[in-house]
């Protein structure tokens, strides 16, 4: 029996996020809540808009003196004013046969219930303007509260703020919004072979990698990366290094070897932080089996594979969700999509889910783009440059044949 | 005939962009360059990996050693050391019948050509290793510069950095990168009937939704935001404010009313601005028909409508395809679409491209949401909030029957 069988699987992993709680909420200016997710729903305290508006340039009227008027027979107003703009109009109140000119967004005077479009009106003389087209009561205007009310809903919790529902909430003068904190996630590299990229490896040694790929993931998916550099295989100081680093985050991401040896000594540092237990120790997914994942109180512990490809993997299918759960959007993968076509066979075994690097190549207008899978060494870093996304393969398919309709997973 | 035909098509709009040119290029830190666009094609200046690396946890040997072993008849080699992580494994010199330890990513000694893995060898005494699996000559290795050598090309001009493209960077020593300057765009609301978000209107009076709208909008496109804040309808003081703008950002968004007079009063103000011309003032799009666009060098002027679910769309059709031209992209939309079914029939007039609020409903699995416009009169914002993106009907096209396949922009 394939030993992947003995791993969880990556859906009971990701359930495992439901028990997670999303962070507290917050008050941010609504000005910089852009794609912050609302932690209450929210109200309109007041009305919008706060009084009867034009929508249109032209003249406010009672609009029972323009009935039956037509362009042969005139309904002639006197205009007793002009609303200029910002101006309240209800210093005017209309009697029979007035009107007063209003521009578009222009506060109704008293008594007037719509408003005539300038193209349907000439001056007549000085103070008289001939109305040609009736307007129905309300035509041409927003009520007072026509768009809020007091305790109209704005925007539900859990609501992704958008550029124009930002403007909305300014609209109504809601200036705070109460959103979830974003997550804090902690990043660290192991490994006695790394040396921080600005500098140059002697024999035996390479550059970190994981730390820049991790942290600009951290951020695009809307969270705070906060570095902690390189960590040599030292149980001691690693043990410090998770601690001090969960004491400032939320979430740890510890890369290393992919090793037995590795994978032990990070399970054997997770366990020893006071308070922790592990949840996770390999998952059957590939790239990305030897994952870790500890739990102490509602933070989380990763131990993330040490090859940056299977790295990038693990966080897409699992450190994303997680985020996106203490986020208040819920465990999902939130990734965008595409339908595409098998350019060739694609092998795959039975017991593990395989998330397959494909390059996305163009077709035809119409047509979906071919999935040309992008192999190489799994120590390889050109493969992932020239990856478009993942095409998830499930437990049970043998292998991918060509020419088949499949969804590809976009890289963000 | 409609009006709309004396106006400049959306199309011809957008190809005016061609004409602007990208900002010029910046280094910027490549731990800080997520999303950016690279202005220059990088290319390799080292070997990566720099030294050739096993693949496995096992023995690096001379893959000859091994040729025709099994388990039967196992290889016995002379274990002459252990090639520590981080090690120079090069320190040692493989003679025949000879291998030391090795652990993934460990630098090979001299004379080494192959890895076995670990899983198909066997302690025979404290100094011999017995090995039960022959090795190819490459086996189990990464060749030094088998990833990128000097003058590959890593990514080409106009790439946009993903995290993953980061750290590869990182991995090669790059530590900076050519990217294009981020366009700063400058945000001015105009109209006396303007107060900020955080008062209390008078009567007669708003508040201000189109600045904290238009600067998310530029942020979500990956610009900056300049806040200019409300200016009143007077000529002298919105000149001196737009040149002011001009001098410290690339793009103005002056956003007003949408009337007669106020779009010509905005062409007034931009005309006096020296050096700029007028490119477009008017374009057959609804909402957005009253949209102008001046030039100054390679400065661009937009006059917006006042209404922001208007506003919105012009951004949507036409700043944002812009700001991606500033920022090396092309002037393309950029946006995420996805394929929908009109929910009911969705009425249009020719000779304009209509952009139609719609919500998406989803259907049962595999099939597309349906989409339903979100209708309301032009001044209510709940609309917006409550519409997913928009649906684009052609200029000549006579509305949409229901149950017609079509293509929404979703917003970001």
């Amino acid at each position: 029996m394939n030993d992947f069988f003995k791993l969880i699987s990556p859906s009971d992993f990701v359930a495992l996020f439901a028990d997670f709680d999303p962070l507290p909420p917050e008050p941010v200016p609504t000005s910089l809540a852009r794609g912050r997710i609302l932690a209450e729903t929210l109200v309109s305290r007041e009305l919008l808009p706060p009084f009867s508006r034009s929508t249109m340039d032209g003249f406010a009227v009672r609009a029972a003196d323009t009935f039956g008027c037509s362009e042969s027979e005139t309904a002639l107003l006197t205009v007793v004013g002009e609303i200029a703009m910002g101006a309240s109009g209800q210093v005017f109140s209309l009697g029979p046969g007035q009107a007063t000119r209003i521009w578009t967004g222009g506060e109704l005077p008293q008594k007037a219930d719509a408003v005539v479009m300038v193209e349907y009106t000439q001056a007549f003389d000085r103070e008289t303007v001939a109305v040609f087209r009736p307007v129905a009561p309300g035509e041409n205007v927003i009520r007072a509260g026509e768009d809020y009310r007091p305790d109209t809903v704005i925007l539900e919790a859990g609501s992704r703020l958008r550029p124009q529902d930002l403007g909305v909430l300014s609209g109504l003068g809601i200036t705070d919004v109460p959103v979830f904190r974003r997550p804090k996630v902690a990043i660290l590299s192991t490994g006695d072979e790394l040396v921080p990229p600005d500098q140059t490896p002697p024999p035996g040694k390479i550059r970190d990698i994981n730390s820049t790929t991790l942290a600009a993931l951290v951020e695009e998916a809307g969270c705070i990366p906060l570095s902690y550099g390189i960590c040599t295989d030292d149980f001691d100081r690693m043990l410090a290094l998770c601690s001090e680093a969960l004491d400032q985050a939320d979430v740890l991401l510890l890369s290393g070897g992919s090793s037995v040896g590795q994978r032990d000594f990070t399970q054997r540092v997770f366990g020893a932080i006071p308070g922790s237990h592990l949840l996770v120790h390999g998952v059957s997914v590939r790239p990305g089996k030897p994952t870790i994942l500890a739990r102490q109180g509602n933070k989380a512990l990763f131990g993330l594979p040490g090859h940056v490809a299977s790295a990038l993997v693990v966080f897409t299918c699992f450190v994303r969700p997680l985020l996106r759960q203490y986020s208040g959007l819920g465990p999902t993968l939130g990734l965008q999509t595409v339908t595409a076509i098998t350019g060739q066979q694609i092998p795959s075994v039975i017991g593990r889910e395989d998330y397959v690097r494909v390059s996305l190549v163009p077709q035809d207008a119409g047509r979906p783009p071919l999935a040309m899978p992008v192999y190489g060494k799994s120590g390889l870093l050109n493969p992932l440059v020239r990856a478009d996304g993942l095409l998830p393969i499930g437990r049970d398919v043998e292998g991918l044949d060509k020419g088949i309709e499949v969804v590809v997973l976009l890289f963000p």
